[in-house]
């Protein structure tokens, strides 16, 4: 069977993985993905192999999978949170034309978006905005520029990737790009190692934020006008009260 | 145990729920829920007791998941997609404090965004926005100048609740709004019934989503600048392959 699911395990967790995920993996002929994200599952599939490739290696892991698939080999390629956000979904597919007979499977799964802010309460329940501060696939113009769209135009926002040895800064930076369009009390929270042991969260404002340290095992939310603190969780009201 | 949990129960199916979520129900005295949504896991928990409301009684079905709490019931309130994406989890927080001795638990799920996005390919894969079209509690105003911050700034966008009987030309307002910023050939795609039987998609362009028909079970995908077609997926490179 020349197939590839391309799984979204979620945070790493059996509970907060999709029985599709699970099973995907358990009927596997060989699990791939990177080093970090394979240990988090070894010790579910203690008998499956894994083969693993170093961060920043995604194109030779699509590969590997592929080359893996036309052995007739089940590959479950995996990925952290969502296979489609910020995964392997869409580099498995614009490799495929040198592999047309090999079959792929998407499976989604819980993306950092959603796993964090279930941590921290209710920060996005309406309308959000996704955005990685990584400027290593994006011209940090760009993301200048979703930074003030997104600001401005008082969407809920989850900031992913907020830092890095190269970019210990990059979150200071981020939120004085947004400062002029929103109000330094804004409430703003941080989830570190979502759905992991040692889960941290943290709620602040906006003006906290800024000065606020972080690594890259932290997702940031920054709320709307609405967002406010309830019961020390970052809570953005849909409006439904009032109806 | 006075504990509600909001369990986002993804598309329905029990294959894209989590282990956590299909706990959280097993291990309930009572399932709460918009009737719709808790027809669809009726039949995986057979003896188990349901309450429901109709559709727009969020506060009424929130209240009635306090009161059977304060009966020492464990509640699980379900919501379709993910609890804290246009679910119920704001609101549970929102009315906690006039039942502060209930403990409440937020359970992720895999939501419209990303469950959709597994079917049409990798539509969103990088920075990307969540919109939903329904003005039933966000004024139309704020709707349309987060459309225009959205495209402007290239987001992928994913749009929720695109039509219903009232709003049945909202898909194509939006479009409109959107127009001077998206070329006309942009790749869009559509999900119906996504993680259910008898699931649609279909890959098109803007000027062709402009006039497109969708109903109240469709998720509406808008891609950016690269996304593309391959192999009839919908695909938005990340740009790893050029690394």
């Amino acid at each position: 069977m020349k197939q590839i699911d391309v799984v979204g395990m979620g945070p790493g967790c059996r509970e907060k993985m999709t029985e599709e995920a699970y099973l995907a993996m358990q009927q596997s002929d060989v699990i791939i993905g990177y080093t970090v994200y394979v240990d988090l599952v070894r010790d579910l599939f203690p008998d499956k192999p894994f083969l693993t490739t170093p961060m920043l290696r995604e194109t030779e892991r699509c590969r590997m999978a592929f080359e893996e698939a036309e052995k007739d080999q089940r590959v479950a390629m995996i990925c952290s949170g969502d296979a489609g956000v910020y995964g392997m979904a869409g580099l498995i597919y614009e490799l495929r034309e040198s592999w047309p007979e090999v079959e792929i499977r998407i499976i989604p799964g819980i993306t950092a978006a959603t796993g964090g802010a279930a941590e921290l309460g209710a920060p996005l329940m309406h309308d959000f905005a996704v955005i990685s501060l990584s400027d290593r696939l994006t011209p940090w113009e760009k993301i200048e520029k979703r930074l003030i769209a997104a600001a401005s135009a008082d969407f809920a926002i989850c900031l992913y990737n907020p830092s890095s040895k190269k970019r210990s800064d990059y979150l200071q930076r981020a939120c004085e790009i947004m400062a002029p369009y929103k109000n330094p009390e804004t409430v703003c929270g941080i989830v570190r190692n979502i759905g992991r042991d040692g889960t941290e969260t943290k709620v602040m404002t906006f003006a906290e934020l800024t000065v606020y340290k972080v690594d890259m095992f932290t997702t940031v939310f920054i709320g709307n006008q609405e967002t406010r603190v309830i019961d020390g969780k970052m809570v953005t009201p849909r409006g439904y009260r009032d109806v």
